[in-house]
């Protein structure tokens, strides 16, 4: 049994904490108004209204917000983390952000890791999550436990900030993937041909891909019920840029893709399923606007 | 039985045509050197070191040439298919070559399919191409036991031209996949995480593509035997950038990932696998000078 | 005096050839519908319906054609220049086309100088052309006193082809600096900035251009009456990107800026402004609807 | 006669700060080092150690930092201007940063400015600078007579930020250009044509630009000492990427020309003028080894 601070009771993190919770876990979740608490409490858990509650007695803290400034603030700002919870407590920070915020927490000495997640709110929910892993090997092998309630694949890939730099690298080439796959869409249905068995050949052969899979017929039909938001992959994007920035170096077409990731949400489709792409893709054809 | 003039006997050509003798098939082979003829004849085939002699008594005539400039100039050209083979004959043109062209053939009342492969010089030997057919459906279905002999998936995407738009489009994909994981490498290897660990979790998630599952380990140990070279890929580029303007459509990324394969062309990668894409994205960042 | 034979009284050439006419020269055009010879007549010219009459006595031919394709069919084509001029004629290839054409025919040992223009329509009508010359410095001298009549800045660039290769090259930084200026009034604008101002300060210091000189007013207003249409810059986009081919380059940015070029096309604006650029760039930022 | 804060003392501030005291105003340094303040203590001002003695009674503080992280530090931070400063202090940043920390300081309901400058360390040294003003109008009245001193062009171009986002826009622009002349060089020099001819034909016509007046002979000849360094640009081609996200627009060529700067940097060339740019473009050639 671990006494677990979790902080970020959202669409990801509420089912996050309920499930370490039922796993009997002693789960103290950080809410601001009091629903944000009640599936955790349902599973076992206790809430508190300040951060300093919630941390107080942790032997883990677990983060799960939506982006670095929140990170900072709620870890390293006035009455956060740093300053109260116990000095040996482990922060997990499962947020996706960029690397650089993951590195400089451990540079201050504090016990932590980087652990982002793969897998959408499905994952979270049947925890089935994938986590990648960033930091050192004992607290790896100390958070494991946890990890396996909430996932099904662990990979420890590195020192701090490594499992935010996957992460980073997953979600250019998801993005990446999904403009391509728009391209070839555009080209075979201004070329007149029919687009299913055009995509069927390409999921087949080299140009294979999960996404093909899983996407080409809701791409081809204009579904675009989220799955994951394209707010959240132009979010993701934003961070694979200043990951790119931090090590030094340059990502040609990854520069090209968030470009299109941020047309497509100041487009007005940021609340759409990401392959949602396809309609930037389309519009650049003048297509798409029957 | 079919009487086949095959013209292109190269090494895709080669065995082709050899197949097609093996299953019995009446088979002329266009050459201008005798060696190029030797496998064929081997395998029960004849040449002829004319085109007027390959095709004069043909009902089917396939063409496998470098590009549309050849595939012009045999077809259309004075003492051509056109003028030479009996007037009913079809023309198959598995070559590689711009969608363009076999709209202009079929446009002149040739009676004709695009029929381009993927799977490259293994496939052709082990006649295990994948073959993407545009044309007519009767003709198609006429050439279907000739497609089976040479080839396990035979797909009939649209109309004449269709098979080469399906092909450019695969080559797009394929071309922009290996720009992105070369990007992902990039990151992770300036990062200082493992891109083994790292490339394992992208193959496992939405990431996940056939080129992640087949080149990861070649690509990470910078090994890039052909294969399939970066100077085809290059002209395959080329086709899809001319493909897109032929169907009046604009494909940002392909336009980029074109010139970075154009890139390690010009760096003097043109023989490797075309996986030396990374080549070009990590000297972009400084690396791989060593 | 010199004996012009004139194939290609578009817009541009029809006013080019008058004024070879008025200096005394002595000018056959080649009509296909008799009213595309009245301006030439009335400044002293004569027409011929085909080839072989325009041609016959030259001492020079100009030829102003749309693109490679027709000059090829009138140059290399059966009863093509090639064939129905003199020997010695000089040919000068006054279209914009891509190099490899040009050095084609140079290479067939016919004397000829390619020698695209800049200055448009105005340049044309008023005799204010700059024309950039490829080919021997003889034939360079020789033709001088045409290009005179024609234009005001004449440069001889380099040998066959680089007169095409430096008007690529120009074609690819205005249609750049387009694509820049765009995107820099889109973030203007949607940052609440006025773009008169903003744009007044970039045309003071190391940002400022022949474009934001002439028209950063009329693109701030989104007036996009031609000037050089986006239609004509699309074919040019082609001719950098077949150039770029042609000498082993690999051009990144140049390979995007063609397909947003194409996309203004393809997004209908085809007979607007070359400046129109600004439609794409906006519409990727969900502006410009109303 | 108005009394000064300066703070950061550099290669651009510290004459700068030298001008406003030989002007006759009352300027106080803020120094870590006693040798920074020299050159602004010949010219009749003195020095602080502390932020707080620096600004206590200040009517306008300057600040002139390299990056946005240390402006917040300054400004916002414990013991920064905002505590230590009289209320009614007018704040005048001139750093180039992203325009999100101007309209946040702002927000703040500090009485501020954001007016970066352009014309490098020379424009500092001879008072010639291009100043870009984002503020209220009467702040930018009270300010003017100083920055009358400092610059030349004083351009008042918006709200809180515009000042920033006019110099983003123009960083933008500037890099953009070198990346386009770069690309029309190596396409020149790759064909066989004199680069010097074939750029004075584009310095005279629509696509001339200062960049090309100015820098086409140092960059035909390799000649890349600076000026303004990669290394700054760099860091400018990231605000111009955050101030689109801010701005919630799409700047595809900016994305990728933002990749190619960061690719200048990589590859060792952060020290080098900011036209060392076409040390990315040429490589990717395989051009510029020897």
């Amino acid at each position: 049994m671990t006494r677990i601070g979790f902080i970020g009771l959202g669409i990801m993190g509420a089912p996050m904490a309920a499930h370490l919770a039922t796993a009997g876990h002693q789960v103290i979740g950080h809410i601001r108004r009091p629903e944000a608490g009640q599936r955790l409490i349902a599973a076992g858990g206790t809430t508190a209204t300040s951060i300093a509650d919630t941390v107080a007695d942790a032997d883990v803290v677990i983060t799960m917000l939506p982006n670095h400034p929140e990170v900072e603030q709620v870890v390293l700002g006035p009455d956060g983390v740093i300053t109260r919870a116990p000095d040996n407590a482990l922060l997990i920070d499962m947020s996706t952000i960029r690397p650089e915020t993951a590195i400089r927490i451990a540079d201050l000495g504090i016990r932590s890791l980087d652990a982002p997640v793969s897998g959408g709110q499905a994952g979270a929910e049947n925890a089935t999550l994938a986590i990648m892993v960033g930091g050192d090997a004992d607290d790896v092998a100390y958070a494991r436990p946890l990890f396996e309630v909430l996932g099904k694949t662990i990979v420890h890939v590195g020192p701090h900030g490594a499992g935010q730099t996957v992460k980073a690298a997953n979600q250019l080439v998801v993005g990446g993937i999904y403009a391509l796959v728009s391209e070839a869409i555009v080209l075979l249905e201004a070329s007149g041909v029919d687009p299913v068995a055009g995509l069927d050949v390409l999921a087949g052969g080299l140009a294979g891909s999960r996404i093909l899979d899983l996407k080409r017929a809701s791409m081809i039909n204009r579904e675009f019920t989220p799955g994951f938001r394209v707010d959240l992959h132009h979010k993701d994007m934003g961070i694979a840029i200043d990951a790119a920035r931090q090590a030094d170096v340059a990502l040609p077409v990854t520069g090209l893709v968030a470009q299109l990731m941020a047309a497509a949400r100041a487009m007005g489709y940021g609340q759409l399923d990401h392959s949602a792409l396809l309609r930037v893709v389309e519009s650049l054809s003048g297509q798409g606007k029957g």
